[in-house]
């Protein structure tokens, strides 16, 4: 701990202005979480043990401190911010050559079918499996 | 005001779990802002006419309220929540059927190359040109 | 028949060259198919109703006649160019102000689960109920 | 030579049906000719040196052997497979553990502006300055 995802930052990632396409980066945060679900057989393996539709999002959020390019080496650092009884909540770094290019956050949640519709389920299970494997 | 973009939302913006992949949902924000732009010939025009490199993003966030799905026709509303003299933050509604899906907000500022790198310039005159246009 | 799909062409759907990143118009051309199921219920509902796991690719090919920019207003007219017994061809053409801007074409399976992992199944039942609702 | 470029295909590059949804692999052969151009600098670097707007896609074209899911490492081997005097032709092929995943074709130009619009300029000092690099 932390995670680290890098991500070789090309052409098509980014829009006329030269930089990147900020939506971008939030599939890179998702990228950098999937990445910590491998340990247990990825997004598939961790619905089926755990009996959920899927690890989806509440709230997402980034702040963008300087740009990226075509041809950066991006490097995302990821970490666990705070467990609450059904959510968890991601903090993000992006870095390229050692200076900051975003910090992002994101609000995770054990998606079940519920009586009344979707609703967030007990995340502990989870969380005692993800800790053993870090 | 406040203006509305519609997305036919498809297959492939959907994941495995069968609902909207979060980053596009930013890709729509991205969309429903750029549409404010064309009144005045869109991103590029602005461009010239402001001496900006872009329209950049300083920090992007969303809350997701329920699943969007292949199928679904997504409305997206926008407006201004507030003008500060660098700055614009947008604020954004996504709705299915009536019922909100999403709730977004971007600050964007006009990035211009400075002495001392990309920073952000004064955004006033082209809030008037964008009133103007409402 | 054809089919047409219109796509209000946007900002982020362009690379730093200022023209459309060319993997999107795959993209379209894959909304502008699954917009043909749309009578039928939409992907998920033909999967259950057909007993597939979905309607892959086997093949997908485009020329780019013209460059597609930000702003412009693309118009994808899907036809079917050929039915064989376990594939469908889909042919595309996008538009933007009457002049062509690509040709596009995709070969369609209907993949289900053999005995010896994914093949193609017979896509007959499918064009029956396809050539009902044009 | 040939040039190989590594994907970690994540769950956001998937499809409700579970496996990548098709244009993800033309963004990928993308990003596998963008790492050729390297060596030059990148993209920016060689329209600049070349005085073209862009290295854009007259064709292209893949064909899809076997799924590629959330989690495959996947290898994209890219090869130059024919130089015209206005265009270049390159050969990709996908793999994963060994397996054929999709074999794919781009037809490339380096597009200048020309007296009547875009158009194809002669390719012959690129194909130089790339042969060097291999």
């Amino acid at each position: 701990m932390p995670s680290v995802l890098t991500v070789d930052v090309t052409f098509g990632d980014c829009d006329p202005a030269g930089i990147v396409f900020y939506p971008n980066i939030f599939r890179w945060m998702d990228a950098a979480f999937q990445k910590l679900l491998r340990p247990l057989g990825g997004h598939d393996a961790v619905c089926a043990e755990f009996g959920t539709i899927g690890l989806g999002l509440a709230d997402a959020q980034a702040q963008f401190r300087s740009t990226i390019r075509d041809g950066d080496l991006l490097e995302i650092h990821t970490s666990y911010a705070n467990w609450s009884r059904r959510s968890v909540t991601l903090a993000y770094e992006g870095r390229v050559d050692g200076r900051i290019a975003f910090e992002g956050r994101e609000v995770r949640c054990l998606f079940i079918r519920g009586e009344t519709g979707i609703v967030a389920g007990d995340i502990g299970a989870l969380r005692s499996r993800l800790e053993k494997t870090t």
